[in-house]
């Protein structure tokens, strides 16, 4: 490393942990991805396990680490409250949870709960991708944030005004892995968002909402009866799930009328961006789901050291 | 038993094994219940099977065996190829599938396939059940048949024209058992037909059925924010799923305006009902599952025993 490291950024999760090594400016001076996610590093003790990353990575001790995502839970390291929205991304920071933890000042970002009676909904982990988004110079609109549960989310000015979460992704895997479909959708490859059959879920989906069970029914009453492949299978149901829930941000979030950003990363990135299309959306902003945690990590840190730094 | 059995009537699915012994006239002479589904008999041998439970209800050798249901799929006793829909119900004994057997003449009647390019679907069980509906009568309009794969049947005059299965009762099950949302609904009781959040979950699926993967969602998000029951949380997942099933069926099958009667058994019935009445249906015709099945099997057994009876 040429530059000193000035934060330790870590988005930490039920199943994954990533933490970036950077400088002041925000230049990244390493990386490292693990397994050790809630599930397995609560028993390991939590801040044995950031220790042993941020050694790897040659972080020093007394070099400050903000925290994202499940760790703030009520299963985590330690519970940080949600804000409520309607909220400002900039509060992230200045309302942070402090760990008491010998190696080094750690802070751990809250989450947004929507506490409305008719729509309650929570986020944790993308709230500070939300930061990023902000970071990048994307302060109003609607952002789609793909995923085991989905998040669309309404920015106004950098405050986050509302949002929704749509269970497509854990439908998705949970019909895939464990469903009378899973024979029909039996597949390594991932769904193509060029294959017809993604399209005709899509379509099917924003046309018919009510109609989504049975067309689920007949990924498996395809593959009976038409000799429909696996892989096209697996393309339906991936369309339908997917476009279900672009039908259901139009209804929500009046989604056709207001600029869209789309973060993610990987192949999922084509397949929403096909379904947005299809559903006469214009082109969305692109947004790497990675940088975008990343970024919001170093804006809050940036937030919360400032004076510090300043005062040094 | 006073009478002889004439008939040995048996329903055979993936899990169960329901078996009657009637009289010529339909006197029930004898019922039995057991966990001999294809996935235990197949392995022990089916014939092996059938025996033991015909000796145990007094059905002596030579008296004929009609079965209906998944014993008559590809992977049970012997494949009962599918008749194509639209189809007459006095066709499944016609066209049943006999079986070499030594003891007793033994025939599986045949499921129905849905072969349309747009709407393929397939049912096995269901139609033996729907020749019952028919025999008591209801030979013209939608019969809904709730269950782990929930059909609806267009009939007209004792004909089934076309249906749509719907996965409520697989996706029930899964999402209480196995996602994010299980803690949010951990309950041993039964969802009530009463229940405030049954009502409010079959009013927003049939209101806007686009919305149903977050109201889902929201399940848990009312449990955390909440403080929502796990049994008003229970209640709303059945209330979105089955609204969102009735959403359907009147999309595709112009429920409202149409006679319904709602083939079911146990508590699943009021919560039907209930979605029907909250989606403005006139009051459904109601009908018993299990005798249902068991008149379809004794029309059916009538049918393809008939001349050899006369003749002897």
């Amino acid at each position: 490393m040429s530059a000193a490291p000035a934060f330790a950024l870590v988005d930490w999760g039920t199943t994954s942990f990533r933490a970036w090594a950077t400088a002041a400016d925000g230049t990244v001076l390493g990386e490292r991805r693990a397994p050790d996610g809630l599930v397995t590093a609560g028993p390991k003790g939590f801040g044995r396990v950031l220790e042993e990353h941020l050694a790897a990575l040659g972080v020093p001790a007394g070099v400050p680490a903000v925290l994202c995502g499940m760790v703030g839970s009520r299963t985590g390291w330690v519970e940080a409250s949600y804000l409520d929205a309607p909220v400002g991304l900039d509060d992230l920071a200045a309302r942070a949870t402090a760990i008491t933890h010998e190696s080094r000042p750690v802070f751990v970002l809250p989450g947004i709960a929507q506490r409305t009676e008719a729509e309650p909904d929570v986020m944790r982990g993308e709230e500070t991708q939300l930061l990023g988004v902000v970071a990048e110079g994307f302060r109003t609109g609607l952002v789609c944030m793909p995923g085991t549960h989905s998040k669309w989310v309404r920015l106004q000015e950098g405050v986050v005004e509302g949002f929704s979460t749509f269970m497509t992704g854990e439908l998705f895997q949970m019909l895939r892995a464990n469903s009378i479909l899973a024979q029909a959708v039996q597949t390594e490859a991932a769904p193509s968002a060029n294959d017809p059959a993604f399209e005709a879920g899509v379509r099917h989906a924003l046309d018919e909402p009510a109609l989504v069970t049975n067309r689920l029914f007949q990924v498996r009453a395809g593959w009976l009866l038409q000799g429909a492949s696996p892989q096209s299978g697996l393309a339906r149901l991936s369309g339908t799930l997917i476009g279900l829930e672009v039908a259901g941000a139009i209804a929500r979030h009046d989604a056709a009328n207001a600029p869209v950003a789309l973060m993610g990363s990987g192949p999922i990135v084509a397949l929403y961006e096909r379904a947005l299309t299809l559903a006469g959306l214009a082109s969305p902003r692109r947004l790497d789901a990675d940088a975008c945690v990343r970024h919001g990590l170093l804006a809050a840190a940036r937030l919360l050291f400032a004076s510090k730094d300043s005062g040094r």
